[in-house]
């Protein structure tokens, strides 16, 4: 109930045209906060057209299938990560205009190739070969919400040439997205040469004592180059999505 | 060697000036790298107008005093975190115009108020009282580098309705550092309302199976609400510093 | 030694059938606790009604369906929970009057629709659709113990609303069981709505740093909502008896 | 504003006492969804007669005084956990009816002794003597809220018959509260002996390998006796809270 | 009830002077689970010599010197282990002939040398100099207990002929207890050379990702030296208890 | 070098046959120490009557069989644990008298049954069904060494009553070797009933918090009943192997 | 751009072929930092001889020889690590003349034998028999890169005579790498044998709480032998490359 | 026995002054291993010139002290580490020639200055000031068994021109110790631009999700840069006292 209502319902008590109590009953009645909650949702949905997004692991593909198409069918974008080989095929067939990408795990649709809706270009840097499919995800992510989107690839710290050979691509981020297994020691380097917000992803390549990504997620908290902030081991589409939210135009 | 120098080196060797050989010595002999890099930190200095920031923990009064005279004298701003009783006293004795908050354990001074260098407020969000001290360091270091920040405390998630009473301000922000420590629920029920990037700073507030703040660690990078980041436990200043780099007008 | 052998012996002696050293050689001989103790146990079934349960895990189909007979000879009710497909496939040729439900991964069997025992309902409420099979298991084994249970499902907190929506059904359960993987925000968000006592039940999904359901585990255990209890990863079987247990109607 | 207060409030617009804006102002410069959320607050205080509670740990003595007079003042009971010596003496200085128990780390006050709001009574078990603040924690917590308390102290499982002793008073209790350190085994033990909800609360009492608390806490999680719950490590309070909600006699 | 009480109260119904319900009344009202233990507790500790043993941390001083003067006044042997130095001090003040050995932390006061009830020598095997108080606290405990005890201090892996040079005493011994901390090998070289039992007792000697013991710990227990049995971190006393219990004479 | 080969040596010095410088060079020369170990190593075997064991874990079928028959062409006995059906069937095939225990996951073979050389019976207990391969191989590898062993199966604490019947059983062994998973409670309990040393043996059954046996570990690890020794989990062999150590009638 | 390139641009400037701009528009148009780092890993190559090396595992075989071909054309060695059966099949197809090992998961080619680079010879020792595939990747490693390896297997503490046979080997060594895994003692034994480098190497041989390796990682970590150093869990490779660095001939 | 006895013995024999039975009764009581280990721990004394060393943490300043004076009496040099205030004050009134380096917390002593044994230079790279005292106990060390050391300090990799800015004397050093808490990426950067061993040393600089060293352990253990080395958290002494074995002119 917003205010507007709020203040008529107080005029008609003091009209008359509601009892005290019929006006008590009234505000008790209302899902105040779902209301609220709902149009606040809405207004959200409007302002930053932010596609909801369907995380296919642990989901058959008929649950993902049938939460694709009410998506579809409001318009789109549809984005689904995690996507197994038969998800995928499912999808495939269901939406033969639709993009199955098995390197990156997801399946996206759109109906037209969505506006730029950025401050500037978001790039997606990745330290090895094995930290390619969280780094494309994050991309495909940040590209559906209507993101530019640019790729540095295999610039691994230990062999730094690499990294400073594509400095000027790094300065002239809006955001940079730094994924990298092992130490995972690629966003310390990277955050102490730009000024823009570094999204560190700590992937689960390596072995032994990288832990499944524990090395890597433990150094990006620790990391000494300060305002590197980090998400969760392997979690290209958080990293995209908030990417996308730190470079959206508005405010 | 900046752009300008290398312009005159190479206009000698036209000239007749110096020989080819003489100019590769002088290339070789310079410190490029070095060069570069200084310039580069210089520029970004200029451009963003982050303050360089002493951490204070691990420093004796002595190390912390001799630093920040070089900085004062570099025209400031001042900003000292993890201040101890005894660091604060000595930069308060020598920085009368200073300012040492026992509180967020941080000291700063600046010549004068700085501009606004930002695109809109941010919100820094504690769930409890022992949250206060990361949250105003995060709310002193974002200050300091030229922000609008506001505070809005003891929202914690077991009292739903404090924190739905401040909705508005949280829709409003253009980024919001969420400080907690226990579980760490809030930037989950938080990252679902608004639409603007969500800076989770864990505290090691709680105890037991808490372990110092692994709890509220794990907890905030596991988010269900996608786009959420996270820094290391208790580092403020990490999240205040983040926060300005997203909230940053340029570019 | 029930009672009345007990007493037996004891005419035995004052009737000089035995003498006192004969007698004191007997009481020496008798499993005197054995028989304590499985008395209590009976006593206790008889109670609370609760039935046995077989946990199937690690267990072959034969081994289960073993003692399910014995449990059925017995009158029933009969849940084995974490069937695998076979064990499953097993217990319904043989009690093709029971329920497999595949999804809870439970096998149940009763002779009639057991009367309600509780003092209200038990409302299980779930975050996400990965959460459901444990929720499921939760809800079967405090139905089967003769309670009144109730389901809410996909109501995590990073929308609001939805749970907000059912603040009602929450503030009149008399038990609530709240199921949640990933950061495991969901109960303290909840026992802050409500008084009556609340379950947590970690789950494992998630992936990364939520490492198998320990960040769940670890936030539930650290809730800053007073009052909230835990259980296992994924221990649905354990919640729904934890609640079961609450609900009785004595004493 | 209760319902009283906005019922009086609705009849002045009726009777023309407060215009329609008049009133609009009143309603707004309440903190709506606070008045909402303190209703229902209110509600569940005056239904289940659960007193506000003060932490404590990592508060001032100051602090911990002016929020104990704000609950004195709106009449009690209070209940201060994890106090200090500081704090235990500057409490007991300004309410010198209370109750400072340093052996429990708690201060309570009430006006008058509690009614008896609980179905049953609640029995605290403890393994040890090193466990004996925590219980006493726990049956404080409970006590305060109304409700009749028994402990049963050092009877852990390296001694059976210690425990056996008291299997009436076990199978007797409404809630039984069991705490112990080490290895934590006594719930175990006790769940398999009673029919009632069993607590389970690890503390941090032994050394090396029982690494603060953790042994107890993962033992107890993986109980082999169905239907134990868990509290944190070392939460009394938590126990206690628990106990009571279970044990209330409504509904 | 005693065996005597028993075999009186039998004589009492073989004599006409109770009737077997009077002698069931008063042996359903005795603990009989309490005797039944309370001997076998007592049988145990006539067959076996075994004293009871006070854990002196987390007592205060007037705690265990109530408890230890039941102990004395019982005949004794008393050991208090992990004494405090005002502990040590209490107890040296009330038992002028009991010994306080600050080194290895204990008290220990007896009426005359215990009779050697051990079947050999156990020896006591420590790796460094840091872990001379946890071997001392396992030589004393069980040269209490009446097993003789001989030690060989100082032989570390990383010297090997330091413990070459004492294989005729480890051949030789009923029971080895090894000591060790940082990595732990001493164990299962040890464990290699001999055929009696080896108890081995991490300590938390070590720095660093030697983690409080830890290292130690998983390292014995993971020996590659087939029958080594492991103890608690810094646990003396309990390997002294189990090298007592394996070298008594019975059966 | 043997005892033969050194005094032949002697005796060419004492005959002139070589000098003393020529003899001095031989003993330099010669690995001195592994002709005094091998010795050891011999001595050890004559005089324990201890088998080689195989590891079957890691080893192909075809490794385990060659090592399997030089110990059967020694004599035997012949113990392999860990035996995959593979491995199993091959040793079956060459050695119809051997037997092969799936149950176990052993295959054993001696040419007759060995001479009891223990001082009393070993019983091997364990908690519930799913621990009983790792008791059963405890068993097998005490049996195997010439000692009596039984068993008492499924008495887990959570039915105390069980477990109370067999106390005579426990009371008479000589060693227990106390087999449990989940929460471990099971060698505390055994560990107050009895007299004779315990080695407790967690297993890695049982979920989510109980981290493959690392609950039962470091409840193991943490008991309050003084003289309980660890091996490692799931570790039956170590066990075994352990407790015919302290079984064995010498000295 | 090479030193000689360089040279020339500078001789065009000053020969009038190119103006100062153009030599300025060149040198930025080049990738300095890359050139410069570039031309240090082409010296380091040609300076130490070490083969770029291709990790098998996480690519696919076409990845794997696609990089291969590159490796060869370019004349080799060739070292692929962890390499599956199908990528070692796919390997061998195409290079004939190489060789396959699958126990040490490598596939490796050379043109021919390499000249001999180092100071001395490197001994790998391993453990026990389920180390060896870690020890042969260390050891094929080191060969490739042209030093002289020596292997001694099967030497773990339980057996110290087997050690002790080949101390020799050991003392007379320039580097050794040693490999075990369970607890890990075997590097804090040799380490107090020898004088030169060792290398840990921990492995991930052994169960329970080995946890993969990890007790061997800490125990290594912790070493009380001096000047031990570590590498990652099963990482001969690692440590084969380390090895040749502490070995070869400059400075 | 030392050799001069050896010979004696043997000379005996030859001259008949004893039977070979004799003799080999003689060489049997000898410990021969002790005589053959202290043997070869002289020679490796005499062969590197390795001073002994005295860990100082956990000793008390007498215990210091005594074990200072023998080695000096054996002309030393002498190097204590981990030295507390009052144990440096102790020995440098002992020892007024001494250095006490209260940063590097240790003493030391030599007679002379020590002769140059190394191959090259070892440099001592740190990433921050907080890393000083570890490196320089590293580097004093390495200094004390006669290497030339030289110092790197305050080039973490946040900013890289300080590291590159020392790249040539990174490629000129025989062997690199690179210190570093944090994240510890240095060793990865380091180890990627040079071609000589690289020794990590994890500190404990850090707080939060550094765990006391923990990242920095995993991260270097994980390094993507192959060839690097590992030691314990804050274990300066074992990375100089490694560095020294790597550098040593022999083999």
């Amino acid at each position: 109930m917003q205010t507007d209502q709020l203040r008529a319902l107080l005029a008609d008590v003091a009209a008359g045209r509601r009892t005290p109590e019929q006006a008590l009953a009234s505000l008790r009645g209302q899902p105040f906060e779902e209301l609220g909650f709902a149009t606040v949702d809405l207004h959200r949905g409007l302002r930053t057209g932010f596609p909801e997004v369907i995380y296919g692991q642990g989901k058959t593909p008929e649950q993902a299938l049938a939460i694709a198409e009410r998506l579809v069918a409001a318009g789109g974008p549809l984005l689904v990560t995690r996507v197994s080989p038969e998800m995928g095929a499912a999808l495939a067939a269901r939406f033969p205009d639709g993009v199955h990408d098995p390197h990156a795990r997801c399946f996206h649709w759109q109906r037209e190739e969505p506006a730029d809706v950025g401050r500037g270009v978001i790039r997606v840097i990745s330290a090895g070969t094995s930290d390619l499919p969280v780094a494309e995800e994050a991309a495909l992510t940040a590209r559906l919400m209507g993101h530019r989107v640019e790729r540095v690839h295999d610039v691994g710290v230990a062999g730094l040439h690499r990294l400073l050979h594509h400095r000027q691509a790094l300065e002239t981020a809006s955001v940079l997205v730094v994924v990298a297994g092992m130490e995972g020691a690629l966003p310390s380097v990277v955050g102490g040469l730009v000024a823009c917000p570094v999204i560190a992803v700590p992937t689960s390549a390596g072995y032994g004592a990288s832990f499944e990504g524990l090395a890597a997620l433990l150094g990006m908290l620790s990391s000494c180059a300060p305002g590197v902030v980090v998400v969760n081991i392997d979690n290209g589409f958080g990293a995209g999505y908030a990417a996308a939210r730190m470079n959206r135009r508005t405010p």
